[in-house]
């Protein structure tokens, strides 16, 4: 992909603050490169940057406007082609997530063609990749997995690449979702590869290091989900993971849209993770849990955090309440 | 897919038997709808049917040609595009297992839209797959699954169901690859499914059905292969199988094309694959092996199956030296 920065975030007429949950993602995460949020009549979100418009945007030196949300049709909205087209002309690229494809729209296309610029749809991988081959590269690589789908695993592995980082180590975030592209301006949108080639991708994505540098992969899905844990397997292969970091909400009641299903004990999912990333790396071991307790009040979180410690005998951390430094702890950066 | 019967199996120039496998896997299990082959000056490959022509074909009622083997470089040979328009011209349906889509030859796509006629690429899905949803629904369904790739899973399914029926029974077989897919005339090439969509794709293959209904699925690669392991997960959480088969070749040096990967012990290959479909249907349980003992003398390849029949307590057939009879009786047609 390769974004240019710094961002515009456009999130159109976002009804809430969720329907904009992936322009927040990039605007919490990437503030030095947010300059600022356009926001149409109606929006009901808010990313807490300048409000500019598309010409104040190209004058500041914006490189890319990222379309941060959906309409509630699931396409563009009522006037939103010729802010895009404008932003375009005006010389900046145009970076989406959203399932339909920016470049299915012609006047976008054509115009983009037109005046030389970019238009990345980030969920929809352009590139053809290998077959995996499954021989070790030097290099550490951490990888986060779950008990269940959106249960934080982007969120940690981003934690503890900016641990690291703080710490002077030598790491790379590696997006592997839509989010996660956008923060990190580069990436592979996994579940959206053809099913032969999703350990290949992961492969590319996080290629031979240097001996101690940390690749820090964002996970998808889970072992445990019936509906995708197909993708998180050939992530895990392709990983070699060193360091698996197990995320985990302690309060949802069932698998994200699987109302017939449960979610998994912790110490299960641990080994079976661990089992499946044997295959490519023996040398794999869980380093930490990361939980999110924002459900559960601070006492009942710390308890919580404590007792699964005790329990397993790994650090257990939320990246909110508590930072993911004893995560990092454990990898001896 | 939906291929109409009786086939003419071009198989071009191929340089020996192996690149006509394809075809010969149709010829072999669908005899009654093959009726000849298309071979060309240099074809070192013969399927032992009747040599016709396009002509010849159409007028003895060929309702498809299948292009059953590739040129050496990959796509189409010196002389063949005319031959597969003459077929279109002549009302025949083409259909075609290789990488490169028929469909993306102008004349061949210009010529079946002219005469109205269907260009299968099996290879490539063309429908839309919803996620899956995991939902348990009625109907048995046995799935083969495998210490490696291309290690008999097709060949055992194919054998199984034509037991069932043989006995009776009420059985589909389900094909998940190209050549299952020109045998059957239908199934979904799951490998070049999107990630995210394979669990789905299979639930749609293998529908709801009558209770004493059995789908027999052909399966794909194997946990066990840092390649495609991923297809193999999602294939048995789609599935949702009551009964496993697991294929293995004794004689297999390593891993298919993974020279640094062992094949795994079958004991551990039966456990996780079970414990990998216990998340969507918790009564599955292995119901035998089938062993390739190809690459073993007679005497060799009865001590092994013995042996191990005694050592794991299953039924252990090869399809070819025994049958899958043993098999099928434990599945209590």
């Amino acid at each position: 992909v390769g974004l240019r920065t710094p961002y515009l975030l456009f999130i159109g007429d976002a009804p809430d603050q969720l329907a904009a949950k992936t322009a927040a993602g990039v605007a919490f995460w990437r503030p030095d490169v947010c300059l600022g949020q356009l926001r149409l009549p109606g929006c009901k979100a808010d990313l807490g940057l300048p409000d500019i418009t598309i010409a104040q945007a190209a004058k500041a030196g914006v490189k890319t406007v990222i379309v941060g949300t959906t309409n509630r049709g699931g396409v563009l909205g009522d006037g939103w082609e010729p802010l895009l087209v404008q932003a375009l002309e005006l010389g900046m690229d145009l970076a989406s997530g959203l399932h339909h494809r920016l470049t299915d729209i012609p006047v976008l296309r054509d115009t983009a063609v037109r005046c030389g610029r970019q238009i990345a749809d980030v969920r929809h991988p352009t590139q053809e990749f290998a077959v995996g081959n499954g021989i070790r590269r030097p290099g550490k690589r951490l990888l986060t997995v779950g008990t269940d789908c959106s249960i934080g695993k982007m969120f940690t592995a981003l934690a503890i690449d900016r641990e690291i980082t703080a710490r002077g180590g030598k790491c790379d975030f590696r997006a592997t979702g839509q989010t996660g592209i956008l923060i990190a301006g580069d990436g592979v949108s996994i579940d959206a590869v053809v099913s032969d080639f999703v350990s290949g991708a992961v492969e590319w994505l996080c290629p031979a290091n240097d001996p101690d540098h940390w690749d820090i992969i964002e996970g998808q899905g889970s072992l445990f989900h019936a509906s995708y844990a197909g993708v998180t397997l050939g992530l895990i292969h392709g990983s070699q993971p060193d360091a698996l970091v197990v995320c985990h909400e302690p309060t949802r009641p069932h698998m994200r849209g699987l109302p017939g299903y449960k979610l998994p004990d912790l110490k299960l999912c641990i080994d079976r993770n661990i089992e499946a990333a044997q295959l490519t790396n023996l040398d794999v071991r869980c380093v930490g849990l990361s939980i999110n307790t924002a459900g559960l009040d601070e006492a009942a979180a710390r308890d919580y955090l404590r007792g699964t410690e005790a329990r397993l005998g790994l650090p257990c951390v939320d990246p909110v309440r508590t930072g993911v430094g004893a995560i990092v702890d454990n990898l001896s950066v």
